[in-house]
């Protein structure tokens, strides 16, 4: 591993009122205090760790080798899920094993799970109410400062995975999707991938398309926003790899009514 | 003090639309750049600082000696309400003196407090509504770099200290207190500490217990929230030391009602 | 340019609950991992450039010279709107050319805009939906990390300047301004700055004035908000040096309802 200073990412669904945030950034710094902490977002919804396990698929690969990410969207905390340590093919991921990095285990190639065990790479008094300040941010800490992983706990395999959906090709001219996420802006992240799209649609999605969601239809996938006028919705593939459904300037998920779960279906001209 | 690099926190009721963190960010780093700047919150409400001052008495503790802790919760901004720097046992603390650092003085064994006068310490240009960019950064920044408090101001003793309401045993079998805090899951934080509750309970809380708040009567205290059913209330230890009433995957705030100041009653059993 | 450790500062309008921040941040530290990140802020209103040309403003010059700020409010992301860097007299400005800068254009004494168009300083995968992860983050990183300008894209000279309103004088005794910016405590800032006031008034704002915002009538202006009582309007000048109109511990926007582009009427005694 390079001597670069590592870097520690945080998630959360702490909010942005009180102090828990910070008591994890106190813990950190003192375990270890030549590493750059980033705060990723604390605005995640309460308990939501679906919605944390799509953002940390769109963020974990931008940053430097050995980054360890640390996710506390935690409703289990004090009850026996465990805390868990996950090494992939260039990052480290730390948090509750409640399928939070379950998009981890399916992109990764080579992955491995440590169930952490050792108390002594924990704050030294624990609550049953916190583990994000007394057990993942003083175990991102050592680990970030050269602690060995298999020093920290024990292989699992039972790790849990959440099924994420896939989109379906129904038949030649039909596949179905569903809204995977809803950004700030409105936009509807869906699950159909870019892969996905070019096995359907063909390599440059040259095929005519009708993407329908509830009782809008959208004519094509668009390459940006700018293509269609002010207040218009449309189809493009986003940012993170997926087909989305938006409106330019506006907010697509509140004009059309759409929530996460919400069914997408692309039906291509014959 | 080490040579590690040191640390200034801020906290703020800022907010999260404006300027004003990132004007205090380029003041300190424009007199010391090696310094880590660590964000606690800007989502304290406007003027809270009851809250900031409970917030602060749970994070300060988690960082390294010598960390400077930045607080600007200031509706007396520009009166004669005073800037000082607060010296605990191995923290500092720089802020209005307008009761803010109340929980620092009940539980730092030394303390001393300088009114900041020193106006060479201050930014070139100072207003009278943003004492947060113009003396507390610059405060925190040069402090972190080195220079002595005593070369900041003088030693004041009639520093503002707010009274925190005590829990108070009524009888053998009665307690009674408040709601200190609401957190954004709804967790409502009372001012039962560990310390009372043991005299009260003995040493493991075995006594059997009711807590009541407003109309709702909670059965004893629990170690986490998943010893109740998913949306039941519960009374637990929290994190930062304190008894607090919940509900498991729930916002007890709302369900319940409670506001901060609520009063809590705890019945033992004869 | 000095060896300390250089500033790249972030100001969008992407929130705080998606990944759109953490990306950028990790795109920044994987080109270059010795640098500061600071956030200014992520909750600028979704495409309000204006709001985010004052905040910038109000900030910018509060950092170490050659700080690099980033602003990405981009309603135009994946048009014709180029992204730019602006160096200004002794700091840099990356973002959309759609006019977020032109406070920084009317600032600065020396300034040259860059369109970027060298695409080995960009992300390898581009989107067209996120050039604040593929264009600016990037281009920032490597200019901290020391390269040129003229190395990053060709200079223009067609930048868009978008005209803030000027206050007026429409005779001896009356001035007409707007508010510019609402802030989060609702403080609503004037357009007119000091130096206008100084013309207008004398020196020290000597003359006796009222202030009138729709039906309210303000007199004087004040030098902070302890000067009034709780709860009633007042003229100050403000930290950014703008003549601003609050309410002592209370919410002027709310209370009075003010918004954006409200007009401020100044009369004097004859």
């Amino acid at each position: 591993m390079p001597e670069e200073k590592r870097v520690i990412t945080l998630m959360t669904d702490f909010g942005y009122s009180d102090y828990y945030v910070g008591a994890m950034k106190g813990v950190i710094l003192s375990v270890h205090s030549d590493v750059h902490i980033v705060d990723i977002t604390h605005g995640i919804a309460p308990y939501d760790f679906i919605g944390a396990a799509f953002n940390l698929m769109a963020y974990y690969n931008e940053f430097p080798r050995w980054t360890v990410h640390v996710v506390v969207i935690d409703p289990g905390v004090g009850t026996q899920r465990r805390p868990i340590l996950v090494v992939g093919d260039k990052h480290f991921f730390i948090g509750p094993d409640n399928g939070v990095f379950s998009l981890i285990y399916e992109r990764e190639e080579w992955i491995r799970v440590y169930h952490l065990t050792e108390e002594h790479f924990f704050r030294s008094t624990m609550s049953s109410t916190f583990h994000g300040r007394d057990i993942f941010a003083p175990a991102a800490a050592w680990l970030a400062k050269g602690v060995e992983p298999s020093h920290m706990g024990q292989i699992i395999e039972d790790y849990m995975k959440i099924p994420f959906p896939k989109p379906v090709q129904q038949d030649t001219n039909v596949a179905k999707g569903i809204v995977l996420y809803v950004d700030r802006f409105g936009n509807c992240i869906t699950n159909f991938d870019t892969e996905f799209l070019q096995n359907f649609l063909g390599e440059d999605f040259s095929k005519q398309t009708q993407i329908i969601i509830k009782d809008t239809r959208i004519g094509g996938i668009r390459r940006t926003f700018a293509e269609v006028e002010k207040g218009t919705p449309l189809a493009y593939i986003g940012s993170s790899g997926y087909l989305e459904i938006g409106i330019n300037q506006g907010n697509a998920a509140q004009v059309l009514q759409i929530r996460r779960g919400e069914q997408v279906t692309i039906i291509t001209a014959r």
